[in-house]
């Protein structure tokens, strides 16, 4: 019998789905030589936690987190207070200086101080796991740093985050607008009431650094990463964008082309043939192509009590069977970073939606400037009623490189005719 | 530095992809402190295999691969044989018997002997991984056992063949006939010259055995298994189901509902709105539902050099690391099994498609048929030119059992102006 006592920090949805789990199936889990014991258990409300959790009796209670996690004569600490400092990282330096393994589903903390926490954790010889910081129950860290270990992976690309496509796939299907749906959102519980962290893309950022990391070394700050949300996605992108075959996305995108690594969260359009077209709603999905072996995509809930704790539940098994964590797989890619400039260097096409005062000449002033830019474009359409003398003005370009594109949008965006900043969007054609 | 000791029985186009990548990544693995050393192979050809690999000098060549699985100072063996008997059952005992892990490609071997090799294994305290036996590159059993092992898996339903999909695939797209597209899958080689294994279903059926026993502990000889192939589906047939809206794929399904357990092997007719259905070509997949934590689908290559090498160096690196392995993790399900005639029992709606003399009062018959069988149907077409006085007669059903529609379809097959058996299909809709 294999026995493993856990201390669990914070108990929102996923901790209590965590020790829900594992009294439901305690007794699979001993038939199969594994006792799994909450010995720890620490969070905001006690009463609360007495109540929800009758079967931990007596509550194995305490006050102080970051003490429990340095106190409590345990195997595991599991993290899933959240947030990138404070008490969180706390109980997380507290467990691994103590000796401990630290599973946590964090990924603003992880992807902050995953350097900082691998040092802690290498030299106290303990493992850190985080299957539930990314992609929730989809097990992704364990697909990409066991199972295609041996691959190099020249890109990755995650639907991160189940709230922005919520919200994407509620205005393709039903033409509806960016704060409509948000709203619809924030009332059935799938987004948050400050929304921020979600729709401007932060999450995915934080997830895309951890899976960036694995795969290629990454280990910029944060802020390094160029973020993009989905708050400026208006209804008529979404609309030109299915006329030309396309689907909008939040995608996170690692890939490294000729040894330089680009690493980006921005909305993309994706062919609709690509299997990440077809991933709606609050599910997630993460893409991987690789050098030699194919292509590979895992589909699943990215969010939600049960798939997040099945994910930190496999943590805790692998951990009460020593599996060797591969989290310190050293970076299998040495790369060059690329510059932001260069940034999207691999998206060959590009989308280009001008809102403009619909008078003539405009089209002679557009054009002008894109063959003073260099830039060909593929195909120009006008769209809009122009009623109240606005229309939008939409190019998909040949391939170009992000530079120049960029150059192009700030040439635009200083014309007077221009009514707002120009939408920028890159292309994914099906690989 | 962990060192393993490899010897590689059967250097096909899988064991050699195996013997190269690690050759060729032998740098990286070093720096992630692993060392993976052939130190045996054993296959046909000694002559080919020296070209083949002239690093490997001297060769490490047995004449005999499975008095090298005996015999040769190893901690692994290889078997890349194939056939479910003979020579790469002897090497797979060999190696048990004598301590030695084995990592094994063959569904076949596995599938027939899964019980015998796992007391073996036990007795010597000796693993058996066999990530590249099902689904080729994609980490199902990894995904499985480990990811999701806390989970209660409902329901797997799997694309395992990229053969009959590569084949139906080109019949959906191109409309083309059963045996044209066979041929040339056959001249690109993606059909064996005699297809029978992949195209009658039997592949699918050992893919489908694995998996069963994972989730389900299900253990009966394969001859049990309900298995269908893709041999008799016609033109007529896919063009139909497009209309209906759902795609024809051959699907392995393992089932439990109520504690019975439906494991079988059959084209079904999916929703186009099933992520399987966008499964084209020579992929494969893998859908399974969870009872909590949602539904997961795994999409990626299922045969080739590559990807299934990429499995096998993912066991190899397991085995290097000691990674416990949970292929023994004890069925997770208790189930009766149910019996063939109760078979498909979850799946609803049936597909009836009669070729029949096109003369009055024919439909009359049938419905009379239907009526006395309590069947009701949600819709009747009859396609098809009647020049030749032949004409097809489809049918949907209402959901009905599969023990019904089974006589429905005896009583059809025994009326005089029926032509040809009843073709009969499940269809599965969306979860």
């Amino acid at each position: 019998m294999k026995r493993i006592a856990i201390a669990i920090a914070g108990l929102g949805t996923v901790g209590s789905g965590v020790i829900h789990q594992l009294h439901r199936q305690r007794d699979l889990l001993k038939k199969q030589g594994l006792e799994l014991d909450i010995v720890g258990v620490s969070a905001r409300n006690r009463e609360k936690a007495a109540q929800a959790f009758p079967f931990l009796d007596p509550l194995p209670w305490w006050e102080n987190a970051a003490e429990m996690a340095r106190a409590c004569p345990c195997d595991v600490v599991v993290e899933l207070v959240g947030g990138e400092e404070g008490i969180a990282k706390e109980i997380a330096e507290a467990a691994l200086s103590t000796g401990k393994e630290l599973i946590s589903a964090n990924k603003a903390l992880l992807a902050k101080h995953f350097d900082a926490l691998q040092k802690l954790s290498q030299a106290n010889a303990c493992a850190i796991r985080f299957e539930g910081a990314v992609a929730g129950g989809i097990p992704i860290i364990k697909a990409l740093t066991e199972g295609l270990a041996i691959n190099n992976v020249r890109r990755v690309e995650g639907i991160l985050n189940g709230t922005c496509n919520y919200i994407l796939t509620a205005m393709t299907s039903e033409g509806r607008a960016y704060q409509d749906v948000l709203e619809e959102a924030q009332a059935l519980g799938y987004a948050e009431a400050d929304p921020t962290t979600d729709v401007e893309g932060h999450d995915t950022a934080h997830k895309l650094a951890l899976l960036a990391r694995l795969l290629f070394g990454w280990n910029k700050p944060i802020s390094k990463m160029s973020v993009k949300g989905i708050a400026d996605i208006q209804a008529i992108d979404i609309t030109v964008a299915q006329q030309l075959g396309y689907i909008i996305k939040l995608i996170g995108v690692g890939s490294m082309t000729n040894n330089r690594l680009d690493v980006e969260v921005a909305p993309m359009m994706i062919a609709d043939t690509n299997p990440l077209a077809k991933v709606d709603g609050v599910l997630n999905a993460v893409h991987v192509t690789t050098e030699m072996a194919g292509t590979y995509t895992l589909i699943g809930p990215g969010a939600g009590a049960e798939p997040t704790a099945s994910a930190v539940i496999a943590d805790i098994i692998d951990a009460a069977l020593s599996a060797p964590s591969r989290n310190f797989f050293p970076a299998r890619q040495e790369a060059e970073d690329a510059s932001e400039e260069d940034g999207h260097s691999r998206i060959k096409k590009w989308y280009l939606r001008l809102e403009v005062v619909d008078k003539p000449g405009v089209l002679a002033v557009v054009t002008a400037l894109l063959r003073d830019n260099q830039i060909s474009v593929d195909s120009v359409l006008q769209k809009g009623q122009s009623a109240d003398d606005k229309v939008s003005l939409v190019m998909v370009t040949h391939p170009t490189r992000f530079s120049q594109v960029k150059e192009l949008k700030n040439s635009l965006d200083r014309l007077d005719f221009v009514l707002r900043p120009t939408q920028l969007m890159p292309i994914i054609e099906n690989e």
